[in-house]
């Protein structure tokens, strides 16, 4: 006969930690600890199959009544009571355990076994009737509530209109008498609302309760958060029946939650709050403050009243001892539940506690010296996207906080400053060495100084790949973009937000990782680097065989990314030098030119500033592997687009604002990422990429000649869909080469690659790599491509397809496995059968996403890049991804 | 030993038609009229194989040399006379011929053999020294031209200053001595030009031609060619060396080509021209013109000189039944090329003969009814694209014409008109009952107005799915677009190109399928379709097994469609509709609503009004098949967007302007093609899918109710990526459905399917093929996105793309097989596998192509849809498809 039951306590247990899945996470650790032999409250633990059976069968299997009954007279016997004797009742709580915790579900019923007979048998046995009308009408209103389903509200109002005709404030105001009146007004409520009375038997209100949990699995709120986390249906939840302990039975009662280490800063001592006298429900209605459990955490807070080490030492020193054993056992830092009943010392709960970065990071490290952990496990136990918190400046969660909007956390960290309006405005207050933030609408590559300039940007609009978002998290500038309830009057130099209206040079803070916008100036925590840090980073670099190369369009980011761990630049673009002010004319004179020749002369002005460039980010790199990507954004970026900005354009370039304008109006495009960039413009304007061609081989030689390391470098062409266009391109590089090696007397060493960015690049990946010597795949155009989706555009829509679960993550955050993934996963698989040994990375912003760098590894690419800040996420997230398929090999 | 060389003449050859791949087309065909016993002068082919032997060892085959003197050798015998001997010079012609006819190739060397004994030689045997000295200077020339590369213009000079001196402007002013004196002044220039003198040894000259002949096969405009066209590099060329045979010898001489049928109509007489006393360069140069070969000819066309069959009939009842004789031999029109010397009759050459439409048409039903050919051949025997010759106006050919641009034919037809260059101008013009052409930068949906009243659509901008384009090819109004020499001021009312002003209301013709652009009226003809026509469509329509749609959005375009033989809607965009004068201010307020109730009160003046479109549309279907789609394009293509146009809206609608501008600005998009449309619409603004379901539905009520066939309906859901986008939609779908059956009493019946135009739908076809009951393979859309390019911005650089051969075909014009196919390929597989019985139709412009439509019929697709002008196209292209997939499987 299928066992549907195990049974817990008294220093044993029919299941044990590993039988999670049968019994759910609470009830495994439950019969664990009942193994242990640490003092658990006997109960049982209905199994997650039950559930199962329940949901297909809508019935309950035939033997499991007799099962729970068994097991529930086992429970009296342990506790010295029984299920709805009226003279020495035995109360129990009900509840759900699934695998994983998850919201939707039922959460808990407490006290369950009371009626009118029981109530008065608890009031007789304990003498304290208060006590046991107290949780009589507490019993009611939350049976009533979570499982019957009737309003919260509607008890509430009882209960205020009792409180309002006696004349007192609060419950604990309320005696005996009354208490038993509410009980009874409670339960006339229930039979109105639900036209039958409430459940005096108790089985009655056990088996409500468990079918309660059960049906609570098939919830909307469960299903889809079971949807959007991929947890089967199948799963299902087990039910927990434990015998209730009480923590409000006097001044030797308490109840508490601790961790074995404090949660946020990973030291070693026993963390965490009790109150005596008191359950639960008490602390969250917030009456009384609950108290630190060691004496060392109450003196550092100052704490007036004693700490449980002093006002409880012996029940202490038992809890602190279970810690140690249940980390010991567990080999991790555990969150605990427990009460104190009249001196005794309950156990409730353990699981893997929640922490901060620094507390993750520190008692990894620790573990790994104390014995506990392996290093592998060390690695496996931070959150590479906790590292954030590690790498930027974070708010105090203390400090008092005035919030007015909110957007994505778009580039993290958080940033305090002045607002200004322009990328002009921004830069004139750096220089007066003001903190600025620059707020816009959505910024463009003119703006590229301005947010050098500021110490954070702000956008309305844009999603996590805008512009905004793409250039902040690559200069490691906190950025809050897309915050559509700013209405920004740039003009009038105010933003407003729900009411609330901030002129220009007020202060405003942005946390760029949450996404939030205050009023005024927030306290600041600054990061810290420990040597643990550097510790745990040492061991997941000896773990990893994903390399990890950094975007990077600058000597600073280069030198930035290189202490952060970079092996290389995955990505250098070569346009945004273009804008630096000396160069954006020449460039402009080359666009405008209306002759090949011209265009060449405007390009040979160019020529040394782009070498000049190469030659400080080859040098930055020693030796490393740098990809350069050749001009890929349409050249209609580089010309203004308002009338006024044209007229000065035309006057610094000594140029007709007539021609300059028909020129932008020529270039104009309706979808600019679909139109005339990348590859394409290297086929009509050959020019401009010989032009880079040669700035970066003879800066490669420059480099090599003046005693550098040799670089190792890697020219990358964009955008292509056919590999004529590749050959064309690669054809005319290496005529290039040829030229720079014959004047120089040496020949530049170099490969010739391609952006794997559009769909049809990804399916003539054979043909294609017949000529590019190495893949990098530009996930973020892939993305836009395969999706059809803009990512300047996909605001309106895409945080409505998130909020309604239409789609898991943000395809442009995270790679979108099924769909992008296929096409980079079928480009990888042709591309290495026509190329055995072709170079393989990834260099969209996905890069620096765990879960992609996930898939990366598990596709064999060689290196993902990110931007400079992602870089120990990224070496975190690949030890991860080779440890999880080292396991699943093993 | 391998045989190099084929014989052919008196009566007999050792190859055959059949031996193309290995003689080539003109070799073979020689070959077949020897043994058909025709006259023939007698010669050799040297093979292919020999092209293949060259092209990879750089050298002939060992064999060759004492092959082709052995052929050499029975020329002679045949043709009474010896190559090289004084005496009896045997003349020949050398010419390429390879598998088909490829320009870029060397082709032909005339007269070879002659040198300053065999010239004299040839005067003493022929008693026609100028004959013979004539023969000569023009030998030298054309084949220091075609063999050793001198420029032409070196003897032209020559022959000028020759001319001057004598002080005579015609060739034939100069005698037997002038022409041997400029023979030698050639012979010195060629040895100035060389630094060698002109080969005096006849086989130097003979294997010289067939080195020039073999090495063209390399030149670079052949190879450009072959890539082209998928001519694999290893077919190769052959040549053939003919005895010369002359024309110029008399009275009773005489050159000519004939078709056995006139190529024009079809009409089944011998057609063609003729020169008596002449040979084909005559023809070329101009200086006489040829006369009629049949009576019947030159009495139509009122000509003074005797036809062929009065002036030689003899010989013309030779010529005729040899025509008649090939045209049954080889069951098609032929082309032949002939040569009289002196009475005697010789065949130079044959092929099937290149024909108008009209021709080809008629003579396709004609050999059926003659019993030449079998239906299926007919069906076979027309180009599908030249049926727009028969169903537009097209020009005059022989009209004087005034080119002023051209662009690309976007729309077929001609027309002719005053300019607008607005709209509104042209419905102005129009509603005087007068011809406009519109001229437009570029065409928005604000023009469709304008485009209904005007004759023709001219923009500046844009390709061949451009705005302009694709809503001409709908209306079947004649487009030219991407003229992008037109310098367009619409604010002045002019237009110019290359330095030719065309005002307002001045007049221009357009030829929409070639693109190009004449000053003033041009003659044209008007289309006439003959029951050949409905002859051979019927035949088709037996053999095809793909279904031919239309995309149609109004009652008249599927009323045309019907006309033209489609069996359904393919397409019916539901958003042109919104439109309408009285429509646009309900949809200008839905956009404008800030609440949802705001908007369904907008929606619900729509309903009525959309429902009565979707009566009027099934209604003229009559049961066919229905595919409606749902709206598509970014709401803020309804909106103005000029300063001046906000204005009037907001006047007209009742509304703030500065609020109209605010919206139009919000909903401005970076790149609207990857923007907020589509289901994405559907799914953030749910009320109006549900608006237009519901007026869909019950239109086909309505129309049922009224006594109408039952509509076969299907509602199409738009740029689906993800199945939850299609689940949620459908699912709304489907209980509107529910409540309209409801409400009437009466379910309607109908699928729901989605269009599949994103990559990701394409390789998610399984997942989503769960909910959908039919793809449609939005294929514009899917190039845009696999390919990444904007046809709205792919005129920049996709005409330099086709320019330079970096693609053989504009993908939007025809299906990217590779790319696109590959992802229309995968998404029928993996669809059907989820839903075996799924329907798969393709909308895009694609589905009028006749490349596109064989693909569609080599995956099994149910259907194409195309512009009802392409119905009678498809229909045919399908029946080649089908027959060509017949002949592969056989």
């Amino acid at each position: 006969m299928t066992k549907w039951v195990y049974s817990f306590g008294d220093g044993k247990a029919e299941g044990e930690a590993a039988m999670k899945n049968l019994l759910g996470g609470k009830g495994a650790n439950l019969a664990e600890m009942s193994n242990l032999g640490l003092p658990v409250p006997p109960g049982f633990t209905i199994t997650t199959e039950v559930c199962t059976h329940f949901t297909k069968a809508g019935a309950y299997p035939a033997a499991l009544k007799e099962q729970v009954a068994a097991a529930l007279e086992r429970v009296g016997e342990l506790a010295g009571g029984s299920f709805g004797d009226a003279a020495r009742p035995l109360l129990v709580s009900v509840r759900s355990g699934a695998r994983a915790s998850m919201p939707g579900m039922m959460d808990t019923v407490l006290n369950l076994g009371l009626n009118a007979a029981t109530a008065q048998g608890l009031a007789s046995l304990t003498g304290d009737g208060r006590f046991a009308y107290d949780s009589y009408r507490r019993f009611i209103q939350m049976y009533s509530n979570v499982v019957l389903g009737v309003e919260h509200a509607l008890f509430e109002e009882i209960l205020d209109g009792e409180k309002e005709a006696k004349g007192v404030d609060l419950d604990t105001d309320l005696d005996e008498a009354d208490l038993k009146r509410i009980a009874s007004l409670f339960k006339d409520c229930v039979a109105r609302e639900l036209g039958r009375p409430f459940p005096e038997d108790v089985h009655e209100q056990l088996w409500g309760a468990i079918g309660a949990v059960f049906g609570s699995w098939q919830s909307a709120r469960a299903k889809t958060y079971r949807r959007l986390h991929d947890i089967p249906e199948d799963w299902g939840t087990a039910v927990n029946v434990q015998a209730m302990v009480f923590g409000n039975r006097g001044a030797t009662s308490a109840t508490g939650v601790a961790f074995t280490r404090d949660p946020g800063t990973g030291e070693h001592i026993l963390y965490g709050e009790f109150l005596i006298n008191a359950q639960g429900e008490d602390v969250v209605a917030g009456i009384r403050t609950p108290q630190p459990i060691s004496r060392l955490v109450r003196e550092r807070q100052n704490g007036k009243k004693p700490s449980m080490e002093e006002a409880m030492p012996g029940t202490y020193a038992e809890l602190k001892a279970i810690g140690e054993k249940l980390e010991t056992h567990y080999r991790d830092m555990q969150d605990v539940e427990f009460t104190v009943q009249e001196g005794k010392l309950f156990m409730l709960q353990t699981r893997a506690g929640k922490r901060t970065a620094e507390a993750a990071l520190k008692s990894a490290v620790d573990m790994v010296d104390e014995g506990l952990i392996t290093k592998e496990e060390a690695v496996g136990r931070v959150d590479p996207m906790a590292l954030n918190q590690l790498l930027h400046p974070t708010l105090d969660p203390f400090a008092p906080k005035e919030l007015i909007a909110t957007g994505l956390g778009a580039s993290p960290g958080a940033a305090t400053g002045e607002v200004a309006f322009t990328a002009e405005e921004a830069e004139r207050l750096a220089a007066d060495a003001r903190s600025v933030i620059l707020v816009r609408n959505e910024t463009s590559p003119d703006d590229i100084h301005g947010m050098h300039a500021a110490k954070g940007i702000l956008t309305a609009r844009g999603g996590m790949t805008s512009h905004a978002a793409v250039v902040a998290r690559g200069m490691g500038r906190p950025c809050v973009s897309g915050a559509g309830m700013l209405k920004i009057d740039a003009k009038a130099g105010t933003m407003t937000a729900g009411g609330i209206k901030i002129g220009r040079g007020e202060v405003v803070t942005i946390d760029g990782t949450t996404g939030e916008v205050f009023k005024g100036k927030v306290a600041m925590r600054q990061p810290e680097l420990t040597g643990d840090f550097a510790t745990l980073m040492g061991w997941a670099d000896s773990i990893r065989t994903l390399k990890v190369r950094t975007n990077a369009d600058t000597p600073a980011d280069a030198l930035a990314a290189r202490r952060f761990g970079a092996e290389g630049i995955g990505l250098c673009r070569t346009e945004h030098m273009f804008f630096e002010p000396e160069r954006i004319v020449a460039v402009r004179q080359m666009i405008l030119a209306d002759a090949e020749a011209d265009r060449r002369a405007a390009l040979a002005k160019l020529l040394p500033m782009q070498r000049v460039d190469f030659v400080a980010i080859f040098e930055a790199m020693e030796g490393l592997p740098v990809t350069v990507r050749l001009l890929d954004p349409p050249l209609h970026e580089f010309l203004p687009q308002k009338d006024e900005d044209i007229a000065e354009v035309a006057r610094a370039a000594g140029g007709d604002p007539a021609k300059l304008r028909a020129r932008a109006i020529a270039l104009h495009e309706s979808n600019p990422m679909l139109g005339h960039r990348g590859c394409r413009l290297g086929i009509t304007y050959p020019e401009i990429y010989e032009m880079q061609a040669r700035a970066i081989l003879e800066a490669a030689l420059d480099v090599e000649a003046a005693g550098g390391k040799p670089v190792t470098l890697e020219i990358m062409i964009p955008l292509v869909g056919f590999k004529s266009e590749l050959d064309t391109l690669a054809a005319r590089i290496r005529a290039v080469a040829q030229a720079v090696g014959m004047e120089r007397g040496k020949a530049p060493s170099f490969l010739v690659g391609t952006m794997i960015e559009l769909p049809r690049a990804a399916l003539r990946a054979a043909e294609i790599a017949q000529t590019a010597e190495f893949f990098s795949f530009g996930t973020n155009d892939l993305t836009q491509t395969a999706l059809g989706v803009s990512r300047d555009d996909a605001g309106t829509f895409l945080s409505e397809y998130l909020k309604k679960g239409l789609i898991a993550r943000d395809p442009f955050v995270s790679i979108d496995v099924e769909g992008v993934g296929e096409l980079v996963t079928i480009a990888a698989e042709r591309g290495r059968k026509a190329r055995a040994n072709i170079k393989l990375g990834i260099c969209g912003e996905h890069g620096g996403d765990p879960d992609s760098i996930r898939f990366c590894h598990s596709l064999g690419l060689d290196y993902v890049s990110c931007s400079p800040f992602r870089v120990p996420i990224a070496r975190l997230a690949a030890a991860q991804a080779a440890l999880s398929k080292m396991n699943e090999n093993a």
